[in-house]
């Protein structure tokens, strides 16, 4: 079987046919251009997916087309409700793409398109129930129980980065304060590292970004590995706000793994040990409950288009 | 259909047959013995469930019988791994029930039970996703998706008193701080309204409990109702920390419906009214998002036996 999977950004548009093993086709791709009305780039993008479908000699072999989008979505319809990234409102996607593509077109909201994907074939392949949170500007997330992604009603569940992890804390985009994503984003690590340099001017930190408006999340783990203790704090805190924020999802689901993607993930053993070790002392019910690991994602990039074909999949 | 439904307690056990229309047949109870080891109570149990099932002429309409119970449970084995209610540990009790009955046998959490029997034939009916927490000496919960109720990994999900709403908060029984369960359970109400008697040596409080010991959840709502400004603060703030344990699980699930019980749910209006519109204000996604009621439950005593019963029905 085999079914589109775009993955629509800020930046750009990319997508790729995929197949049920999770093979990953030639890909395509197009700029996302700002301003530009939405009814006009998604004719663009079916016209694209036309072409490519021909060119891959696919027509009559694609079960479907799975579009991953930020937003609020309605599911249900295929509209892209609001858009704050790509300044959309109300937009049938669906309807448009199917002017020109004879297929079923699926939306799905891009974190959970990449949980999808991370589950079914990456990450957390071969379990029953996996949480993924993705740690980026902002933390997006997934739940898949049994292989299927939970969406709520009217899809519009799973937003697991606006948990309050600390009622009345940092205020959150969401509206509410405390929120997960306000202490587990990138954005949240470097407002803090920010402090941390502003309290410690001999701090390590300062040496290895000397301009503190550019310091990013991979510094504070390289002055963490030199021994720098404001950095070293700063990385504790976020891990035990995070790892507040697993556990509460571990004992909520106890879903056999946890994916952690975005950038922070990549920062490998120096995050996930100290992070499994937080979660694995602290589980509810302790030695009588099952562990739950904490891995880091393993698609990269694609994870988004394989988890959007994927709605097609049993 | 016809299902046997038993709650064990640590006071008593209760059960009774209910059919597949969620209908209560006679009940049947026995007191639980405390010390008595367990294996001896479970032989007990199923000689009454027996002569029970005689009595009401239900031989071989019984599609099982379902028991729910406090503690860590093997629900694939039909175990009580560890009870501190009931103090039993390794306790094979399907095993026994089918030395005499020979019916499929089913453990399911007490709060779980009660739950399912909401979810389904009480608070919750006829909604496919339904989120209920139980508000008592601690906070429990359950979890109905579709119909089912969802258990998590060997059944050890569904913890919803235990995600951290307050990181390095009060206390709470499971070894974290800051859990819901440490302040929205009763408990939690009941040690606030004692902090404000001893700061409020005026609050109508002390005239409606004298005793500062034997304070109770009835007696806030009480002073609340009669206009105690120390009792008006004790409610608001227990109102907001249950509001964003809530808002974190429609955030997650986007339910249908919540489901409140335990005695603090007898309240009323005074607590669903400004519960609803702590809520309301603070969706995520707004006026986008649909609307998650929070309600009281419907089923009193009999949830626990009706949800255990509907384990076997579909």
């Amino acid at each position: 079987m085999i079914a589109i999977g775009i993955d629509i950004g800020g930046m750009s548009i990319k997508g790729a046919a995929v197949d049920s093993n999770g093979r990953v086709y030639d890909k395509f791709s197009m700029p996302f251009v700002k301003g530009e009305p939405g009814e006009h780039t998604i004719e663009k993008l079916a016209e694209l997916v036309k072409e490519y479908i021909a060119s891959q000699h696919l027509e009559g072999k694609i079960a479907g087309i799975g579009i991953g989008c930020p937003g609020t979505l309605d599911v249900t319809n295929g509209i892209v409700e609001y858009s704050n990234n790509l300044d959309w409102n109300d937009l049938p996607v669906a309807k448009i793409m199917n002017e020109v593509l004879p297929y079923p077109i699926r939306l799905i909201n891009d974190a959970n398109a990449a949980a999808l994907g991370e589950a079914k074939f990456g990450a957390g392949k071969q379990n029953e129930t996996v949480i993924m949170l993705t740690l980026g500007t902002g933390v997006g997330g997934g739940i898949i129980i049994n292989g299927k992604l939970y969406e709520g009603n009217q899809g519009k569940g799973g937003e697991l980065g606006h948990i309050v992890v600390q009622v009345d804390g940092e205020q959150c985009s969401c509206g509410r304060k405390g929120c997960l994503e306000a202490y587990a984003s990138a954005t949240a690590l470097i407002r803090e590292a920010k402090k941390a340099m502003r309290l410690n001017k001999r701090s390590l930190l300062w040496k290895l970004s000397p301009d503190i408006e550019l310091v990013g999340g991979k510094v504070v783990f390289e002055a963490v590995s030199k021994g720098d203790k404001a950095a070293k704090e700063v990385l504790n805190n976020y891990i035990k706000y995070l790892g507040e924020g697993i556990l509460n999802y571990c004992n909520i689901f106890r879903p056999n793994v946890v994916v952690l993607s975005g950038g922070i993930a990549n920062a490998g053993e120096a995050l996930f040990d100290p992070l499994n070790k937080y979660i694995k002392e602290r589980f509810y019910g302790y030695q009588r409950t099952p562990e739950v690991k904490v891995v880091p994602a393993e698609l990269g990039y694609d994870s988004g288009k394989i988890g959007a074909a994927a709605l097609f999949f049993k």
